[in-house]
């Protein structure tokens, strides 16, 4: 069945359309809006198999958003893809704010990317023994590594050890890309050398649920995936008033319950709504969607001033982005980190400060709403859609 | 400026265009691909503000899947919208495996979405007797509730306290929608009516961290958020071998090494990638992608059985899916929907158990390749774009 | 070898000192402490086997305690047993200023003790109807369960679902004992009856951690096990200034940080150290000290008043305490019950209130020596024994 | 009121018997048995303040426990001090299976006691910039933290972030101590320094909830508190049947269930009830009792080897334990370190092996009697006070 063809030179309008039609007539439906893309289906090789057309997911510009990062710095539209109404508006209206309080700081504190392996050995104090070797040969395992890419460089190996069992959680510095299949290559080349050259190893799992990938947990929290980063704003009371029909005394007051629910339910993110700006800003710039799982983790901090104003801070302990490679130069998500002046080398940390900065409006918006009441009535007004 | 324009009546062509011109022009680059939709604007009103183009996502299919539900039952082509190389290549795989293994059984085992406002009293003994006070008016909260929705039902209200508060975790049936702008609605009706006759509340949020609506979070693992699907499998040995290149009693001793990591790292999945599945097909087919973040919350479970035979499943816990309303509707979305025969009403609980045989699918594939050692070199044939 | 023997008839001194004797030879040590204990071995019965001797743990006492509760009210001296330096002084200074402040409110909000078995089937499908069935035959379950029990009471049967398994929560009313074993006795005979009933039970084991006993879980912060008590203050800002050279500010602004890093840690307490009172008044009292873990979890909430003054709560949502039974009737630790008026029957919930009232004072001394840098000086004064 | 008086003088029979004197009168009630204590007051002191009395805890011999550590080696009578009838005798059957499979091996895998400070700046990047400060000045750092200790030792610094802070934790060597008081002291001065050379530092606190001093949290399960510990045992299937009356598989399957009821209920400890052991020993030896709340985190791992045969380990990972200090000292306590061979200098791992041992032995006798029904009828025949 045309479906099933899974060579390397079906990338094409041809072999799509053949794929297309088969299912749709299947199933007896029409499948006229996927078969509906603008660029060449060549371009979708090595972002997809059996590839056979696109969904299309509208996207709105909220902004600009007034950033000073390190490396972003200005105004910037933020493409923002989604079915979810409400979404691009809370986001300007956050956007809206943090500009009359003179922008957004973000910057970001940490990058690594992950790959983690299992030994396992005849007893605890073999696998210990393990932990020694280890570091005694970080220079041959670095070798070993870096060998299998051009741009990965592996930074060090963090051990975790139970039972008879040792968790190498290898760190690696990916440039612009998200690098979590460089990491996968890397490390197995270097648990090659590894197993080649020590002697006891019993069990070997290239990953042991250590990474994490594509999960939330608390190791990425502590340790950062991706990159961490740290926005940050300060607000006047009386901007809080005026635009967001709050005041900091109201906003804090509301952190402290949020975070005893966060305590009870024991949440991994104690701010409000990190993953719609992430997951619209992560479809809209080609990255991979499925890791808004950890990326969407978040760590909100506030501090009333001594002169009545309202810091508050998130951090992005785990935000998996890349500005080359993977979905990024796909036609629409390459114009959308063009339009951020991110798209290829050098603009990692760039559109990092830019989602981090972008989140931070979107919590001030709905932070305040859920406090002032207006949640739901936007929600009425803008996101009923029969 | 252009981009700015926000009136309900701007879902044209015109003022998308006008939009888009004005972002381009401001940054310098072209958005020829945004701007190349194949959709009426109007119908993305209610799903978007702003709206100025669309972000095109590459799709392919994976399957047939053979699913035995009590809902999905037979031969499915799963519509994958991703730019993950290799993830449909893995999930077809893994179809193909258990279409001959006999498909895979897919229950949904609870259903109910939620919104959890804070209230907070003078003291805990204040709290405590709110406690009573609710359960003694579930009558009256319930029609307060129902009477803001047409198609949202109150199921139950859990409580939770701590200090002088009081979390009430509102639980509702929400039919064929996803439900989250309904169960903040109707939970915003009721306690209004609350805060009308009960004297002594001190403070409420509309939200307290508890719902926990795009947050991963145990109460969600606990309590289900949207449907709480299982799907499950039993392949043989002989199966496993020929096809996955592993065995039974590799793939269970591979568990126990993923459970032990998993415990070590705190990850609210012991699976491998069910994001993966689970994000692709939320694009694909309209539902929020954000809620990915509570939605790739997974449980595996394995046993070896006595004839050698290896029982696998995989319970997600709180998976946030529609088919209707959000972004069901939209033209490529719809068609994906039709294309599984679950667009509109009566069609959700036969999508969600879809899904979750799709993800098994997706676990049975990559966990095999992680033991065998076929993972890397699969991403090496697939997935490299460059 | 005399330390071997085990029967029910060998609690006397004869029988304890030929143990003793037999170990202390062996090992060629003097135990002539561990023999100098002031009560008949037989009071011992029931609470240990091959009794030998008795360890002595220093007591001091703290207070008076002013405890403004439901069933504990006026002044109390705490007794603290403890080889822990700084730890009598800390709460006692605790007490102290909470004696200034009016005393502490104390509150029980919930009362529950479980047992959770684990029910296996052939499919999610049977498991889920198994609920159902459960629903429905709860008052043959009661009965069969209290059955075992003259004080136990089952007030309902929470369920939890994962694969084929379904876990079921049994909360029992305990009365004055702590309740474990009689949880574990009535749940047992509720199950006999269950697997007699309901065919198709594939796998049964009487526990399958989710009870949780002696374990820190969610599950018991979220669910309560024991008693959940919460215990309250108001502090003027001058007080603290006056007694714990600190400010309501300063405390709230710690605050903060314990709870971000508190999060971070993944941390299940965010207050100070309330292990420190719990363990000293279990064993001073007789209460099972293994229950430690999870009675220590703690939920610490702070407000800023709008007079300046600051609000303080520490929600214990997990202690187990009893009055009667396990070892609250031996010589040393009744004598600690029956000081605080809290020995036997209907004293429990008394009993529950001084512990949380303790606490919270001891937060309060250590939360403001942490910030006022007295914390370290304090062991330096107090805490060295050499 | 002499119970008030706290003067360093006063710990003698004469001060404590006024206060209990003071104390019994005013509540009325005899305190005869806590005044029986056998040694001289002296003893407690730097253990208590306002020394009263003792309580006297039960005390029991298990095993001998065949221990084959690296520092533990040889048979070990184990003494408990519990009053929880049954536990005495659950672990003394697990000492006698593990005896008759060859004995427990033990290794300690780490080893640090911590104390995390937290810094407070103007902005995420200045926290950043402290980063690298304190890593450049690791020398001065440690030279200052040791000044204040004779035994400590300063191992190394783990970072962690969040908002503008930075949580530094300290990993101290402590030789046969504990630890913490010296960690506390020695983090205290290496702070000070830091303070005094570095400049913009706007907040500071000496804990900030990362220590995670008696408190379960994943940062210790993740990375030691105190000893990190792993037990492990490998038993015949035939030795399973005879003296436990169940099989490797039945164990084997049990413990899958264990781990799924973990992993819903979210326990930091997927074993059975290490808490027990721990606290029986704790008590009898004098450690610091409330550090339950912490030494109690276990992680479970088995294995069924290809003869049929079950591996089964525990990893203890934040066992805080001394040989030194502290209570160890106290008469009782001495005893029942001197008994084991493990009081005073270059001992600490020997007792951790121990502990470990114990612990495990604990974990089969009951993990084996849930499965074969055993359980509750222990609790009958020993476990009844009344």
């Amino acid at each position: 069945m045309a479906v099933n063809r899974e060579v390397n030179d079906d990338y094409t309008r041809e072999a799509a359309e053949a794929r297309l039609r088969a299912v749709s007539e299947a199933a007896g439906v029409s499948l006229e809006h996927i078969g509906s893309y603008s660029f060449d289906p060549g371009e979708a090789h090595g972002n997809v198999e059996r590839f056979a057309g696109a969904t299309q997911v509208p996207l709105g510009f909220a902004g600009p958003l007034l950033v000073n990062g390190e490396h972003a710095r200005g105004e910037f539209f933020v493409p923002l893809a989604t079915s979810e109404g409400t979404l691009v508006a809370s986001y300007n209206r956050g956007m809206k704010v943090a500009r009359e309080a003179g922008g957004v700081r973000a910057t970001v504190v940490d990058d690594a990317i992950q790959r983690a392996p299992a030994f396992g050995f005849e007893s605890a104090k073999e696998a210990r023994a393990f932990e020694g070797w280890i570091s005694e040969h970080l220079d041959e395992i670095e070798e070993q590594a870096e060998s299998s890419t051009r741009t990965g460089c592996l930074r060090d190996i963090e051990q975790y050890s139970a039972s008879r069992y040792r968790f190498l959680r290898f760190n690696f510095e990916s440039g612009d890309a998200a690098g979590q299949n460089m990491a996968g290559r890397a490390t197995a080349a270097a648990c090659e050398w590894i197993a080649k050259h020590y002697e006891g190893i019993r069990h070997f799992q290239l990953e042991g649920n250590f990474a994490t990938d594509k999960k939330a947990s608390q190791v990425n929290i502590m340790h950062t995936r991706g990159k961490r980063v740290v926005a940050e704003i300060t607000l006047s009371d009386e901007l809080l008033r005026e635009e967001l029909h709050t005041s900091a005394q109201a906003m804090y007051k509301a952190r402290q319950v949020s975070n005893l629910g966060g305590f009870l339910a024991d949440v991994n993110n104690n701010g409000s709504h990190s993953a719609n700006g992430i997951t619209a800003m992560f479809i809209a710039t080609g990255q991979d969607v499925a890791n808004v799982s950890e990326s969407s983790a978040a760590l909100a901090h506030a501090e009333l001033l001594d002169d009545g104003s309202y810091y508050y801070s998130i951090t992005l302990p785990s935000l998996i982005v890349g500005t080359y490679g993977g979905g990024t130069s796909l036609p629409t998500q390459r114009e959308a980190l063009e339009l951020l002046g991110c798209y290829g080398e050098g603009k990692v940390r760039k559109f990092a400060e830019i989602v981090a900065a972008a989140v931070l409006c979107g919590e001030l918006s709905l932070g305040a709403a859920v406090i002032s009441d207006e949640w739901v009535d936007a929600h009425e007004r803008l996101g009923r859609n029969r």
